[in-house]
């Protein structure tokens, strides 16, 4: 246990998610770092399946570090596109392709930032005839991405960046959204237009970046995404269904 | 900056080391998860130093998710064991060898929890014609190590376990402090008795295991450990030399 402590001495590090949380799964929807390095900071000796494409299952194998997840109590199990797995009792997940790239760090000279794999994939839960779908990562919306949510119980869906040149503008980066293979909340091809007309319950954004205005609950950016009939996820929030 | 951004979200994850933070250097003494993962967390682009022995780069080179410490701006430099560096102007590194042991996630079948080389190593940073010594891990005190902080102004030492076998009494893990690299507090072969005759302004115990009775100010173990000379670190602690 010693060499997580280093990251978990402080109780603020993860608060919402305390190192004696136990849980059956932890299902993986891309193998960047933000979606991979809490895996390194869970409590040794605890068992869980991690469920992930096989695509991204490789990217961790290809990561010794990763070594930390014991085999004797972790064990990895490989999903397929569009077959439902059961998570836990009565909660099924179906993993679908959703249009994005590869990690940062396994980015070479050229990036297809709206590939469809294994690489970014979205997640329809569900239980009880209700359905919530997970999708933190979206370069675009395609035709047949659009056709899933329907009649969705709750979106948490990709909120990364207000406008595709928000860096650039601010002067804290050179990348836009579609090169970080997330679409914009505003304008013609955003997430907002995309989902105006789809039936979803609930919509809520997702991993927002810091440059996001509508982190600021004062904004016109915030009152415009409200208006829409979105909301902005906080950190450790719980979502009931009607 | 987006993929570090769903760790830094909230500002309490590295409350003293915010993002914006600028640094020439990182020096790196040991491959195990808790002295390399942070370096997953720092803001993109951002340039320093990466210091670090041969074999620890190595390490960190045989894992791809370190390739997002983008080359254009992080230049990873091999330090030698015994040939000081300097890492900010008057301000010198100089690594040499500490029993201990390859970090958790590259241990085979068999383990050489004592081994010396440059897979666990200690620092003594110099300026002003001060030493300060960082030991952050230490599995035993051997003679040629005893003779290093002779006229130190301050030494932080290995703290991880009061007894080495406090994990498996408490019925938390099977494994003891050696097992794990670590030399006690207490006992004939403890830090404390170790130090006991050396000639060292200030010891300080860092690197604590969360099964320390040490952590509780109220401990006979905390009484015991400042009878003997020593303070405990705290998360931010800033030390001023006499």
């Amino acid at each position: 246990p010693d060499i997580r402590d280093q990251l978990m001495r402080t109780p603020a590090l993860h608060p919402r998610a305390p190192r004696d949380a136990r849980f059956a799964s932890v299902l993986v929807t891309n193998g960047d770092i933000d979606h991979i390095a809490g895996l390194l900071i869970l409590r040794e000796k605890q068992g869980f399946d991690l469920l992930a494409t096989r695509e991204i299952h490789d990217v961790l194998a290809a990561n010794p570090l990763f070594a930390a997840l014991d085999p004797a109590h972790v064990a990895r199990r490989a999903v397929a596109l569009g077959a439902p797995v059961e998570i836990a009792p009565g909660l099924t997940a179906e993993l679908f392709p959703v249009p994005g790239k590869v990690p940062l760090y396994m980015e070479g000279e050229t990036v297809d930032t709206e590939l469809e794999g294994e690489q970014t994939v979205g997640v329809r839960l569900s239980a009880g005839g209700r359905d919530v779908f997970y999708i933190p990562g979206c370069a675009a919306m395609t035709p047949a991405l659009a056709d899933r949510p329907h009649g969705a119980a709750l979106v948490l869906f990709d909120g990364t960046v207000w406008r595709n040149d928000e860096m650039p503008r601010l002067g804290v980066g050179a990348k836009t959204g579609a090169r970080m293979g997330h679409m914009a909340m505003d304008g013609e091809r955003g997430s907002i237009a995309a989902f105006a007309g789809l039936d979803v319950a609930r919509k809520v954004y997702i991993h927002l970046n810091n440059t996001n205005p509508v982190w600021r609950p004062d904004s016109a950016e915030r009152r415009a995404v409200e208006a829409a009939g979105w909301t902005v996820a906080m950190d450790g929030a719980d979502y009931a269904l009607d």
